[in-house]
């Protein structure tokens, strides 16, 4: 089961580029890089040339681009992190890898340098299990199986949709957090990858994830952002909203997602002291968000991700709306990035 | 959060003795087990004496000891491993420690041997997290925390009332895998615990277990016995049934559940192709227990382990007393069971 092909034809790897040189990033990624299709997508925010160094096989997006795509009247931004999100949009691959630029390749216990790209694969071509706990981690893997007691019709699993990888070394804390803690690192390489059963919720990074963009590419949406959203993860929750979204759709579809292996290296940046004062904002967000995603109920009539986010953004209105006019805007993008998916996926 | 201190007089490890000659096996766990109260059931069919080393402290149990405690009237059976449950009624500890009698300590990957009641008491005594997945595994582990956008109103977490640890060399598989890949053996240790989320279901193996008696105690119930039950792990499914009805009665009461560390080294017993004729019928009848558990609702007038169990018995006899009469007797089994544990905690 653990020896999947992975055609190099399949895969997007898609990097948010928010600093202008990434030839010490690309570089440390050329081996596992250099054989797939990269779509780098500049941060609008961005004033210098990008430096992108030789050897890849790129296609580069910069704000010409984005305008032309999606226009400029949108309530959709692809500022900052979000910039990544265009990448999603207009691959055209079955699966897209997305790793932050300020990671690097991970090592495993053993030295042995990890291929992130490769395990995100294996994670979304094999099968997940979210609907029973197996004890054993992944069944899927070499040397795995599932336990004693795992019921036989369950074991077939269903496809998984969304891979979230891990960090060694500054783990994704929140600023408050990393504050508290200045020197603490995660050191721990967990060697497991697991189905995150169904009706768990989950705080999806997007720091090092992976996703089939057939079954939940318009669920990966940028929608909520921040008044005072900055350039560093902690200032953001981009992603953990559009990670909810993702696994309401995967329980509502029943399709699975991954959490665990593959692990990156990240690099330090910023300093959580000085994003303490936006990141507190996104912090209290949450407290009204997990309610929401945990409560939330899709009808039987939304059989796709397109449907799934369609009446997400309902409930988001009716529901959030009144907390916080973020929520609003959060809605009325989540609802114009079907509409926009369709007519790129159409053009 | 990871500096807990074990009280040796709160913890007292049950074995249930299904070989006559506990000697090995006793001396191998001394270092670990040793300064804890033993409570040693004698499987009442086994008709040899027992053999136990010096140096313990240790009361030990026999048939004659079950039916002055229990009577022989009774619809609960307490042969095989389902002799410890035995142990746990008569233990007036917090915690309890289970572990089979074919388990050694396992070495972590430095070499480093694993205290496995330690590990466990570590796992009980902090909080679970049962309502929002937290991707870096256990955060009250040492440099480990909550991730970015965990709620903060969720960080203070629950009480964990069970414990299920892992198995190295051989894992729990039920006798088709284990036949089917004979020379399968588990060398991975992922060095991880994990809350099991709330309304996840999982198949609890009571190889290696702990759990806190005063919350979750009447909840571990020998109710389901095999018609062709036997005296390897395979040939059962009573730890199974008795996990189901202890993840029940946690969501029901808002505790944890926990999995992962510490393992324990399965050494190798039986032939799983001559077991292949009684396990069969455990592997079908989880067909139909596992929709059962994931359905069942239980009043919110249960307020304790007690009221869950006599409710859930209630449930069973409704809804699979008609599947096989198997299930009548279970039921019958879950609500003696509460009033023995009853009668037995005020005398």
């Amino acid at each position: 089961m653990s020896q999947v092909i992975i055609n190099d034809n399949e895969v997007d790897i898609v990097i948010g580029a928010l600093h202008s040189n990434l030839t010490p990033f690309m570089n440390e990624w050329k081996s596992i890089f250099s054989r797939f299709h990269l779509i780098i997508v500049k941060d609008p925010a961005l004033k210098e040339e990008l430096q992108i160094p030789e050897g890849f096989s790129a296609d580069v997006y910069t704000n010409s681009e984005i305008e032309r795509v999606v226009g400029s009247s949108t309530s959709i931004r692809f500022s900052g992190y979000a910039c990544r999100y265009f990448g999603f949009l207009v691959s055209k691959k079955k699966y897209v890898v997305c790793i932050d630029d300020d990671c690097v390749p991970a090592k495993d216990d053993a030295g042995n340098v990890v291929d992130a790209v490769a395990q995100h694969i294996v994670n979304l071509k094999t099968p997940a299990t979210p609907f029973f706990f197996n004890t054993l981690y992944d069944p899927f893997r070499k040397g795995a199986d599932f336990v004693r007691g795992y019921p036989f019709s369950l074991r077939s699993g269903v496809d998984c949709a969304l891979s979230c990888g891990l960090w060694l070394n500054l783990a994704d804390l929140d600023a408050p957090t990393q504050a508290l803690k200045p020197t603490q690192r995660n050191s721990r390489y967990v060697d497991a990858v697991l189905t995150v059963p169904t009706r768990a919720m989950l705080p999806v990074s997007g720091i090092n994830i992976a996703f089939n963009r057939e079954l939940v590419g318009p669920a990966l949406v940028p929608a909520l952002v921040l008044a005072g959203e900055g350039k560093l993860r902690w200032e953001t929750v981009e992603d953990i909203w559009c990670g909810l979204c993702v696994k309401i759709v995967c329980d509502h579809l029943s399709l699975g997602v991954k959490s665990g292996l593959p692990y990156v290296w990240r690099n330090e940046r910023g300093n959580a002291i000085d994003s303490l004062k936006k990141e507190w904002e996104g912090v209290k967000l949450m407290e009204d968000v997990v309610p929401f995603f945990q409560s939330v109920k899709l009808p039987q009539s939304a059989t796709t991700a397109e449907d799934c986010v369609i009446e997400m953004a309902k409930s988001v209105k009716e529901q959030l709306g009144k907390v916080d006019p973020m929520f609003l805007k959060a809605a009325d993008a989540m609802a114009e990035w079907v509409k926009l998916w369709k007519s790129v996926g159409s053009a």
